[in-house]
């Protein structure tokens, strides 16, 4: 009922956005044109901020020990404190946090995520961001977002004209990818930064079985994966465009065609939301999942795989990647380490352990929901706890949707 | 029963944290020493960020025009959406967002705030940086927070034994600050980014009488102040101790040991709590109250009055101000706009309405309980919803305590 309710309330917002006669509402759904705002053809949001290819988050294994301490402290109170609720805390490591609440059997799932821009539409980073942000809800089965914040910088290197016409945007484009997960967002937090930043916190709060605790993977599950790799490798080699010497390294693997359609895709599928595939989670029984973002496929397998409660290990083999993604990645030498499981995606897809005999329905249904394939990659077996990839494993090419 | 659970806890956490034999326990307690840690004796955290005395907040004028967008779609769900619910929507332009929930009668009170290192000690940045995020829970008379969420921004100024030695304290005062608060860290997110960044994600679930929605005040009403102005002319007189240029033009104001128990009365400031302020509202019958942060005592009173249901204006007759710093920004002409209400603050004291005859027992109470003197620093008139400052105020100077 309460569900309904919300539903109703998000077609309606969505349709008083239509017919409110937004002057921007048509120029949304087309590609940004920054003369048609007044600004420099030249401008390109992409660079205020400077990551030279780099991922934004600092490294994993630097990450885990900056975190150790504060682990360590949390780690005595898990169970215990909270006999009289029988939920465990689950923390810091998981794609969210999962607290009792004082309140009879309801808990409190809760994740926060910012980054910066990497795609030159302010519409479409501002979708792209919030996409990410549920991504983590999703991971956990959650397909109900009770509230959004927003987590804006403001490049200090924006003149007044760049960030009147670029932020609204932007605001504009993770409200309204919020609306369409049914959900909206009531503040948040706007700072100048020398880099342009953008993220959100997204919450819920819900009963014990509208999540799933992702450490139940047993022998004979296979992994599903609903999005393709290589978005950071696209967004790159779209920026290389116009850098001369960068589109020369690649140029003899891929046509500038070949590149926008593959940015297109890309883009397409960071704005998708994870929610259709968190739903069908619990419809066919998933064991456990998380979403592939800042640390790559494997660094993602590797941390879900060494959270289960079986000994279990987790094999890849197959590497679906938007087309010409892997060629323009292998002519890049090491720098992308896309085939090794470790190039960093943005609002990827669920990695999903899922029972054998389900795994097929969930990948057909979810098409059928979507008009989106999804692929199985791997299997669980018997191990300790960790995730690799296979010597050669199979690359599928996943071309752009007309 | 249930806080008193959460009380236990939080007191249980900090005695397995004293007795854990933590090698930095004691060092955490003394002035932050870089060449204790093993760094150059001229490392300064507030170094990692170049704000120039500027606030790190987006100009509030800026900020209106850049959220109106957002504003124009919300007001039409703002009631008449809930009428299942009797809880009005509160979101954007107040310190929390209140939402009501899929679940009888309760709602999700939250609150986002980030920003960059203001003192050197990186325990007490992370303190101040928590204090600061629960401080918009505890301006809408909310008390218990439920769970927290750490943002953190790793300067790509950094070198890694630096990163390694500040991080870690960091994340220890920002998760002993929770504790104090009787909350927890349960997760967060942390980038690389070229100005150091910490900050928050506050969230409540609670019933409706547990806030106070900031929007009661009446003709008569008196106005409450719950710690002094001036934090930011004491941390930025601070820094000017090493920059002689800077210090020229204070030193005929101030002496060097003024500035420096000023810094040390901010820090104890910035880092205080404001969960008993908040309790005492509801034992006084507050009318509303905002807190002092971004921009100025001036600026959020003017936001403050701007929400009222009645036709009101606030004016100020007294400012509280660390003792000397009221001589320092004049010093400095324009710069601070300290008596002019506009220097902003870092995690400030409650700014509240109170019926004439209750704010003198709560002054005297919070003293009580606390040690730590309120003001009562001006009064509510029949108005147009604005806030000023009389031509005159009288300077209160705030001795540090000793």
């Amino acid at each position: 009922m309460s569900y309904q309710s919300s539903v109703a309330q998000d077609s309606l917002s969505s349709a008083q956005l239509e017919m409110a006669g937004n002057p921007n509402a048509l120029a949304l759904r087309r590609p940004f044109d920054p003369v048609a705002h007044d600004l420099e053809a030249s401008f390109r949001l992409t660079r205020f901020a400077d990551l030279k290819g780099r991922s934004c988050k600092v490294p994993q294994d630097v990450l885990s020990k900056l975190v150790e301490s504060l682990q360590q402290d949390y780690s005595q109170q898990d169970q215990d404190q909270f006999m009289h609720v029988a939920i465990p805390r689950i923390g810091i490591g998981l794609d969210c946090s999962v607290t009792p609440l004082r309140h009879g059997g309801l808990c409190l799932v809760q994740t926060t995520d910012f980054f910066y821009p990497l795609v030159d539409d302010p519409y479409m980073m501002g979708k792209i961001a919030c996409a990410n942000v549920l991504s983590d809800l999703y991971a956990m089965g959650v397909t109900e977002c009770d509230n959004m914040l927003m987590l804006l910088g403001v490049s200090t290197k924006m003149t007044e004209k760049e960030r009147d016409v670029v932020i609204p945007l932007i605001m504009r484009g993770f409200k309204d990818s919020a609306l369409e997960a049914g959900t909206s967002v009531t503040g948040g937090q706007t700072v100048i930064n020398p880099w342009c930043t953008i993220g959100g916190v997204a919450t819920t709060i819900c009963q014990p079985n509208e999540y799933i605790v992702p450490d139940n993977a047993v022998m004979g599950d296979v992994l599903v994966l609903t999005k393709p790799l290589g978005t950071q490798v696209a967004v790159n080699a779209h920026q290389w465009l116009d850098q001369p010497e960068r589109w020369n390294r690649i140029k003899l693997v891929v046509s500038e065609e070949d590149v926008r359609r593959a940015y297109h895709r890309a883009m397409d599928s960071m704005s998708r939301l994870n929610r259709i595939a968190a739903r069908l989670m619990h419809k066919y029984n998933a064991h456990g999942s998380t979403d592939v973002t800042g640390f790559g496929l494997l660094g993602h397998a590797q941390n879900l795989a060494s959270h289960q409660k079986n000994e279990v290990s987790f094999v890849i083999h197959n590497l679906p990647v938007i087309a010409k993604m892997a060629a323009v990645a292998k002519a890049c030498g090491n720098m992308f380490q896309l085939l090794q499981g470790h190039a960093p995606e943005t609002s990827g897809g669920l990695l999903i352990c899922l029972p054998r005999e389900q795994a097929a329905a969930y990948c057909k249904d979810i098409e059928k929901q979507e008009g989106y394939q999804a692929w199985i990659i791997g299997i669980v077996e018997k191990g300790n706890r960790t995730a690799r990839i296979i010597d050669k494993p199979r690359v599928i090419e996943v071309p752009a949707k007309d």
